[in-house]
């Protein structure tokens, strides 16, 4: 399946099982930074189309996201001086792509950059969308640059080579997709079987693309129905601050669709809570330590959808049908206690 | 004087004594990040203005320009929470606006700019044209991005305050707008008395910033002209490197530009050498220490305009007129040696 991205320069998404054999980088010079995790004979696959002079092995998953890793790739791109006309290539989970195409965007002012995607994370939601980044000790995602790539290949092939944990982390993206724009989405994730060996794989990722995609086609700098794509994910970001990033993000996102839904219940919005509810109870997230709304609340504070007039937070008038909107604090504390309420009920 | 700068996000560059005293800015939230060098009075004037919540003392000079500062004034920016909608206003020298720059480029991916640029390289250079960045051990500006300002103020009253060798290295910038679109300003520079004092100083550094202005709103991301900025900049970025930046930036574009005039000579140009001997005349650059063509030849090759097919330079095919061609390294050797003669032969 492939997916095209519109915006000021277009590429295609291409889905398929086996899509690692179809990479082609028009560039001559390339540089492959992978995840050290990444299974041997997927690295070997690229790197044996690509031919890459520079190959950097990224530490596994988020511990590549920093600004020390980024120094260390730059510099290693000028030791090999690599010019301007080169390629990096990103292949890993969201982390690593997110790494590479922030180290794409910076060297030499921006070179090409193209990535392949091996988690389900990273294929429905990272790899589109030209959102990269690392993180800073005082929060995610809180530096980067908008840094589209020139061609994404989601090889679902990988996906079985993954924890079955890591797996439904991701579902929680193309729930969340399903959520803001396919309903039919939803229930392919949580009506059973949704998984590494799916029947349809192909189709389901496609189709969760597609809704990213066609969002940033329409909104390419997040000033507006981008941010549709955060719906969950102010709490989700708190929640992995508090617990020092020791829950997945797919897991907090897990929790912050839930807590999205009961937001959005509490503001007159349709009641899909009884859905993320079903979401949750096949996503099976980590339980979370004990803490209270005043440890949440001063990193809901510092959300990047946050502007001076406050916080906003995406949320559902009803299915597929999304809105931002300022909140009041009275507001999201009740939803808070009704999501915290429920959390804490849930069976281990 | 006002500067109109065109392409996606326009923008004014107010040129004039006292523009300090014009600065507004419409975020509500700021930060200033200056240059610990800027002399009290106009930091004053600037913060009395502006009212900014955070403001950052930014190692003199140079010295700002590493991956480890940009580190700690993003890290600065998220502690005081700052959002997305706040500004960075950079006030200083050209290396104190291209950190600013590639932070509020970077910045949650992204926040308003606004740059006061103090020293005269700063005002008819770095100012203008969106290019920030930062230097990695391995060479000057190999990092950063395309991040151009929503407003410029060039407060010529500025200069003054600066040792009069700062003066004369930005004069480098003024001659080399001069020679590739407006040789008016190359009579400016060199007929004699061009200084912070000068009579017309304004409109000198006003029609000095036109000529970048004009070439930028044309091609915003150096895809094409705007490479003829970089006339008499190979050599020169090849000459801090290998005199580990002892010399300055200034000094070695008035070397650079002599080179590139004798290279053009020598590819069939008009022979404009004898006008670049006159700028080197007039700026007194320090001496340089012993080297040869295989000390700087390495940094020349990694030059950010080199491409897979070799390094590229920008030439004169007379004045106003220049193009940009490969060249076969055996001409790049005669100019070399031409240059090198005469500025040892120069008198200290």
């Amino acid at each position: 399946m492939r997916i095209d991205v519109g915006g000021a320069a277009p590429y295609a998404v291409s889905v398929r099982s086996g899509a690692l054999q179809d990479v082609a980088v028009s560039e001559r010079r390339r540089a492959l930074l992978f995840d050290e995790g990444v299974p041997r004979p997927f690295v070997d696959e690229v790197r044996s189309r690509l031919q890459p002079e520079v190959e950097v092995a990224l530490p596994r998953g988020e511990a590549c996201k920093t600004l020390t890793v980024f120094a260390e790739v730059l510099s290693t791109l000028a030791r090999a001086a690599l010019p301007r006309d080169a390629a990096v290539i990103g292949l890993g989970g969201g982390a690593a792509t997110d790494l590479a195409g922030f180290v794409a965007s910076a060297y030499l002012r921006g070179v090409a950059f193209y990535t392949l995607p091996t988690t389900l994370l990273g294929q429905v939601d990272a790899a589109v969308g030209g959102k990269t980044g690392v993180n800073l000790p005082e929060g995610k995602n809180l530096v980067g640059a908008f840094w589209p790539p020139k061609g994404v290949w989601c090889d679902t092939a990988t996906l079985a080579a993954l924890p079955s944990a890591t797996f439904r982390e991701g579902a929680a993206e193309v729930f969340k997709h399903g959520l803001i724009a396919d309903p039919v989405l939803c229930d392919d994730v949580v009506s059973g079987g949704f998984g590494p060996h799916a029947a349809h794989l192909e189709e389901i990722v496609g189709r969760a693309v597609k809704v990213k995609a066609d969002v940033v086609t329409r909104d390419l700098t997040e000033r507006g129905e981008r941010a549709h794509l955060n719906f969950g994910h102010t709490l989700a970001h708190a929640l992995e601050a508090v617990t020092g990033h020791a829950l997945p993000h797919g897991e907090a996102v897990g929790y912050g669709l839930h807590f999205a839904a009961l937001l959005s219940r509490r503001l007159g919005g349709e009641d899909v809570s009884k859905l993320t509810e079903r979401f949750l109870a096949y996503q099976r997230p980590r339980s979370l330590p004990d803490f209270a709304w005043q440890d949440v609340a001063p990193f809901v504070a510092r959300d990047k959808k946050a502007d001076s007039r406050g916080v906003r937070f995406v949320l559902l008038e009803k299915l597929a049908r999304p809105y931002v909107a300022h909140v009041d604090e009275a507001d999201v504390r009740v939803a808070f206690d009704e999501w915290h309420a429920f959390v804490r009920g849930m069976v281990k």
